[in-house]
């Protein structure tokens, strides 16, 4: 509790834009930091932590289980993440109250939630909180997050998911990373299209089978195919397109999905929503791999179109668009995908919203004095730090 | 922003035992209040609220969809609440973040949360939240509550409840109550026993039929019966089961349901877990109509033994006990809810609680200087009433 008064000094003495943050990372709860296979928001987690840390910064992470990132601290809600429940309320509605508790004895210049049920406890929290909305924005997140308000300041990971609900209280776009090195980097193809995802009426891989069957082209398709709506598509859509040009490789680990990728000729990427990224699209293009997608979502935003892959709107057209793809150079793919989503980048983009999060913020002295943002203009002397506003900062 | 001052003054002048209360009461969302139907958490609300306005308190009731309460005022949060997505944590989860703005422009005294996911919301919060556990409070939901920690006051239902978790931060015991004259009270019997309840391993319907069956008792038995595990169920205990002397009434209705709880010789009651209250007891008590019970979770509190119903400790035991149960006074059953069970007892009971959390929270003047309930103490002079803080009480 007394630790306050020294951050700030030190911190009143640097200026703004070049000042070490202390960032407290809220993961979700059902995997470890990085999960061990299953867990993409967890494996963006672990990758933002460890370059903001890179940056200087210092980074208190809290998930569930155990981490192996480079933050200065770990506090886990959970022994063992509940991987099993993914999907249910409970879990992320004790991890929400844990977290909060656990910020409490932090002295956090700004808070990153990516959890669905933490941002509820952002109301009336001195130190700003920064949500990524890391799934759809239209439809029932859409209102959660409209009612949350200005609580929170949200980041887009796509302009796309940002322009479906442009009033949302945005504070940035900061794209997806992933870490190219970890993706095998291959040249010269074997003559097959990929089709990665699962296997969903969203995701339409049958989409894909016809384009690269009338383009003259086998193909082999991986993905989940396990709830009820997967196994109904896939008796309804593909069972009957198989034939001697289709390879279904199942639910494809890591070593066999890198296998794949890197060895296509291209993916196809047939998504017949709004999907607010798109993983795999960039996956693919690190293994040199160019894609033929649809303009959906933020599939236009990924690809570099007639550079590291083919955009089209209509299916009819994803067949017609494979030649020219096939000829795109595999190292142009590669080296977007190291440019323009490498985990530095991402971390650059987070530390700018964290800094205009905080910039936004009202004045420190006010807020002591009123216990809530913004809300009073008072010329009352101040009293000192007393415990209980150890959350605070200047710089919020 | 300005009524907080006349409000101040007018409860100052009057002792705190007696004055008006202003109750933020807070629904679920998934129904009307009172609900057209199913709703059992709904039903309860609106007989809370209709009995404080009866003694004298301000009621403000959010809720969604409509209300034909007495609420002085009542604040929706959806137009129609989303009954068919019962269980989703979305609908809630919206609902709490718009139910916390609501608040924002209220001046309650006490804010009662009948919802899971809005008990997170009071984290930080000037006004006392009081939440009323309706469901189990051991595994998942324990673990929340405790979660929660003092953030809130919690209320019990049963004293059975309170006791499967003594660590959480109770307030008070307040059972549930119906409106004992909504219930047709019959002193001349028909000859079978009745079993009111989902066919669920949990409620176990099929102990009452053999339990009915071994008196030589033909039996009724009403109840949903549509989820796979209750189907699953019922194909694998009643189905074996049924014969001559027993009689499937499906899903019963208000009506039906009351003219079977007036007409039968006696309710069984065979729960095979800690149900932390059992609402069929009492309206069962209510029609004059005695319960043989197992000694599980709340029935040994809601049933006096000898009296009002037979409570034994084995499933072998039942069918001996609905002899003794027959010659029960039925006038003496409907008297023990209209004197512990009705609406009146159950809004005292909140009453007494909601002045309890009052008195338990630190004095306002040092509130209004820190921001944060009761973490200091200074001796810096009052500025006045700011806005921001209009949620504040001086009782609180």
């Amino acid at each position: 509790m007394s630790t306050t008064g020294s951050t700030l000094t030190r911190k009143q003495q640097v200026p703004v834009g070049a000042q070490q943050l202390h960032i407290a990372m809220v993961a979700p709860p059902y995997f470890d930091v990085p999960p061990a296979a299953y867990g993409g928001i967890e494996t963006v987690v672990a990758d933002l932590v460890d370059a903001l840390v890179a940056r200087g910064h210092r980074v208190t992470l809290i998930g569930a289980g155990r981490h192996s990132t480079r933050a200065q601290r770990f506090l886990s809600t959970y022994d063992i993440g509940p991987a099993d429940r993914l999907g249910e309320p409970m879990p992320e509605m004790v991890h929400a109250a844990k977290v909060a508790s656990f910020l409490d004895t932090l002295d956090a210049d700004v808070i990153h939630d990516h959890t669905m049920v933490g941002p509820l406890m952002a109301r009336g929290r001195l130190t700003p909180t920064v949500v990524t909305a890391h799934g759809p924005v239209h439809g029932d997140p859409g209102e959660f997050y409209r009612a949350l308000g200005d609580t929170v300041k949200l980041v887009a990971i796509s302009n796309a998911q940002r322009s479906s609900a442009p009033d949302l209280a945005w504070l940035a776009t900061v794209h997806n990373a992933i870490r190219a090195e970890t993706f095998p980097y291959r040249a010269e193809k074997d003559n097959y299209a990929f089709f990665l995802g699962r296997f969903h009426p969203e995701k339409a891989p049958h989409l894909a089978i016809d384009a690269a069957r009338a383009a003259g082209m086998p193909i082999v398709l991986a993905g989940k195919c396990s709830e009820p709506i997967e196994r109904a598509y896939y008796a309804r859509e593909i069972e009957p397109r198989i034939g001697p040009d289709v390879t279904i490789a199942g639910v494809a680990g890591a070593v066999t999905k890198r296998l794949l990728l890197a060895s296509a000729a291209c993916m196809i990427f047939p998504i017949q929503w709004e999907e607010p990224f798109g993983l795999v699209v960039i996956e693919a293009m690190a293994c040199g791999t160019p894609v033929v997608a649809l303009r959906r979502g933020a599939a236009p935003e990924l690809i570099v179109h007639g550079q590291t892959g083919i955009v089209v709107d209509e299916p009819t057209e994803l067949a017609d668009a494979i030649a020219p793809a096939l000829r795109l150079d595999p190292a142009m793919c590669r080296k977007h995908v190291e440019t323009a989503f490498t985990v530095e980048v991402m971390a650059e983009g987070y530390e700018a919203a964290y800094r205009r999060a905080l910039a936004g913020a009202t004045d420190p002295w006010l807020t002591v004095q009123n216990g809530v943002r913004g809300s009073v203009q008072t010329t009352a002397p101040l009293l000192g730090w007393p415990a209980g506003t150890r959350n605070l900062s200047p710089s919020n």
